[in-house]
């Protein structure tokens, strides 16, 4: 199924489509406003279990829990023995209010079953899961990675239950931050999109979208399964994560051999990206940046922009044929397994992360500059992906989600808050493996690739950037920025 | 098959076992004195099609016609429109003599064909290339990816026909070079493995004898397919090509960020690592450059060692399960798809080489430091590379190849010659994309977690240093250095 043949119906929600360019795409606002029609969208669902406590199950839990109020109970299923059980008790999840459980219990007498748990731990459970399930009720996913690793394996999800995916376009954290911000301002809260795999019970649309408003997003779109897992792990494992942290580390260095101090080299390439170029995407658009550059500036983001853009779309694509060939996610099952021995190891120990923390200490907001060649890079690296994911046949709020708007709304400002590992070890066990995959990757091409070129003033192609100023993702980014109020995020 | 079923029986060679500690590897010794033997060896075989003309396929094509002179044709076969036609008409490769013609003719007149064409290429056509071969004819490799290819999806060679391997250890061009040596120096060469994959001439293990004594082999150890492409796939992504590349260049940084100019931190860098530590290992051994060492010398080697071996040796396995899964060899057929779009990149375009390049020129060959640093983290990666083979199950014979003496006596000397490229670059092209991938990684677990542990003088795991000096892998060495002449490498 392609972007195009995407359309659904619901009797609850109000349907809505959004028009650019040469596409339609349906879509539902979310909003506080609605939580009301929840019972309705959960008919016969008499209670949601919540399996898992990583970043997104915990956000998701409380956010459900805060939404359906007494309408439907939510209940957190943890494997014996969870490291995270103290953590879900303290969050009020407790197994005297009967909101806590062992996981299969919960799976098994929930009409709902929300799987966040890890792709990793996924992979090793799936087959006593989809035991666990009773007939004719809903799995729920936030991520497609179960379907490629089944699909892989030449297996299929089991036949007599929905599966749908509720799938925010943010970190957990910032899910629920969002979510408790929508308190003040209604709307606020991380865009999500959803799919429908498997439909028995004939509710799994309005399942899905209650889920999703419930969570508090501003809007929801369709896609499928596979569209999604393609493009969030592939987008994770690019701009979003892994570029963006390769993107800084080769800059940082780059500005200090131009004879910046280490301090000036860490304000004019990490500050710099997640401070006000990524506020002014958030709040202008990718052109916003441009248009707010001096003529010299915008010669320098040019020059930027036009290196930097190859390298990045090769890698989109390499990164890309990887996940689609189920390479990627062969790696990260078989990581999991070498955890015992090999656990994760920090990303933030080099030098570099050391300075950042000083200038964070000493940081003044407004002083903090929009460098042109750093955001010509970055926006370069971005476009990329946002042209490869167009080649690829995603649909545009995907496409604008995955990877502008949860960069600049949900992801850099963590980076901002607190450096790196702050952002990447938020996320997903396999969102900080790809990143940790792909960052080096970035930050080589741009050094040996990217970088010689506007040394040597080498002829680069020109058309990419020609191409910016009139892209079709500038209306598409209007259109998503109207979904939802305008809210600084802020991030402790 | 395990490394301990291993043996072999030759009525045309004489075999020996090598004993080291708990382990007997049958092998043999080659050398010129024996190339009388090569028509016995060969028996049954008017013509051996050499299919491909890369850097191992120009290589043996010359050396095999120059060993069997009239005894066995040798003839090149290329597809159709090659772009290496004229390179192997100048090598006297020719239409007219013969020895020159389109590959699946070859295929189809040869009674040996060895497919050295690009892994690429062999997996776009190996359904064609199985057809051409008669039955009762050897098809000889020099690698094991056709294997994991096959298992991959879940086929297999043809029933018909012996599948043998040998590979050398080394690059194509020091395969030519040694073999050239060898005219002064009998016995001078790049070591070899041999395995018999399917045998249904009877007379498998001497043609695949032959063919490696014809090489200029030194010695030849046994193998088996499956065994040889895990070692090597992954051997050429850590230590050998990825590993080395990724050390030197975060070393290059660390030591400008200590205050050493550019020139210099290239010296105890890269000509450090290419010049005195490789000879040195190359003449007596690992532990022969800890012996070297002063008193201080010896503790900064140790602290590097302590620090570098776990960085190599997660890394190392994490090369191991992705080759094992099958994950690279498909990421190296769809990146050989792409090469249209995206060509290979250039790797030695930053400031770095260019550096590198004024220091060679003013090369003093015996000034050039041996630092005790960079030697410690070089060894500490590459003992981690011997103790994950080992742990693997591969023979000794080939662990001490692929993880050292195809380092010192084969590639390091071509970087040393004109830096990182001419190394990579002039491997297959699987090398040359997996040490793309693995180089950025292997430096990032350096920065982020090796030298930040020896800046915060923090506490390491001293045992896998400790076990270094009593090491198995020395006797190895020792008995492997016995097996032929000492020869200088010498590259152009």
């Amino acid at each position: 199924m392609s972007y195009q043949d995407l359309d659904f119906e619901t009797d609850v929600f109000d349907k809505e489509y959004i028009t650019v360019a040469d596409r339609r795409e349906a879509i539902v606002r979310g909003g506080r406003h609605l939580f009301g029609r929840l019972p309705a969208a959960f008919e016969g669902v008499h209670q949601i279990g919540v399996i898992g406590w990583g970043p997104q199950a915990s956000a998701q839990a409380r956010n459900l829990r805060d939404s359906l109020g007494d309408a439907v109970r939510v209940k957190v299923g943890l494997r014996e023995g969870s490291g995270s059980r103290e953590a879900a008790i303290e969050a009020g999840f407790t197994p005297e209010n009967g909101t806590l459980g062992e996981m299969y219990e919960v799976i098994g007498s929930s009409e709902m079953v929300l799987l966040l748990i890890s792709d990793g731990a996924m992979a090793e459970t799936y087959a006593d899961i989809f035991a666990a399930l009773r007939p004719n009720t809903t799995l729920g996913l936030s991520h497609g990675f179960l379907l490629g690793h089944l699909t892989q394996r030449g297996e299929s999800f089991p036949e007599q239950v929905d599966v749908i995916a509720v799938c925010p376009k943010g970190m957990g954290a910032s899910v629920r931050a969002l979510y408790l911000q929508g308190k003040e301002t209604n709307g606020a809260g991380i865009n999500a999109s959803f799919a429908i795999e498997q439909d028995v019970t004939g509710k799994a649309v309005d399942r899905a979208l209650g889920w999703s408003v419930a969570l508090g997003a501003p809007y929801t779109f369709q896609t499928t399964l596979r569209s999604e897992y393609l493009s969030d792990v592939s987008g994770e494992r690019g701009i979003l994560l892994g570029g963006v942290h390769g993107i800084v580390e080769s800059l940082y260095r780059r500005f200090r051999d131009q004879g910046m101090t280490d301090e000036n080299a860490f304000r004019h390439s990490t500050e710099s990206l997640t401070g006000p170029i990524s506020s002014t995407i958030s709040k202008t658009g990718l052109i916003g940046v441009y248009r707010q550059l001096d003529a010299e500036g915008r010669k320098v983001f040019a020059e930027a922009y036009s290196v930097a853009y190859p390298v990045g779309l090769e890698l989109v694509h390499e990164i890309y044929d990887d996940v689609r060939s189920g390479s990627e996610l062969s790696s990260v099952v078989l990581a999991g397994k070498r955890f015992t021995r090999f656990p994760m190891g920090k990303i933030d120990q080099a030098d570099m992360w050391l300075v950042g923390q000083k200038v964070r200490a000493d940081r003044v907001e407004q002083d903090i500059p929009l460098d042109p060649f750093t955001a010509g890079v970055f926006i370069g690296v971005m476009m990329a992906q946002v042209d490869a994911f167009m080649e690829l046949g995603h649909p545009y709020s995907e496409i604008a989600n995955e990877s502008v708007i949860e960069a600049v709304d949900s992801l850099n400002p963590y980076m901002h808050a607190r450096g790196v590992a702050y952002m990447v070890d938020n996320c997903s066990i396999t969102a900080r493996l790809g990143a940790r995959k792909w960052a080096p990757r970035f930050d080589y091409a741009l050094m040996q690739r990217a970088y010689p070129a506007v040394d040597a003033e080498a002829a680069v192609d020109t058309k990419p950037f020609a191409a910016f100023e009139n892209h079709v993702i500038h209306e598409v980014l209007r259109v998503c920025a109207e979904m939802r109020p305008s809210v600084d995020i802020f991030v402790q």
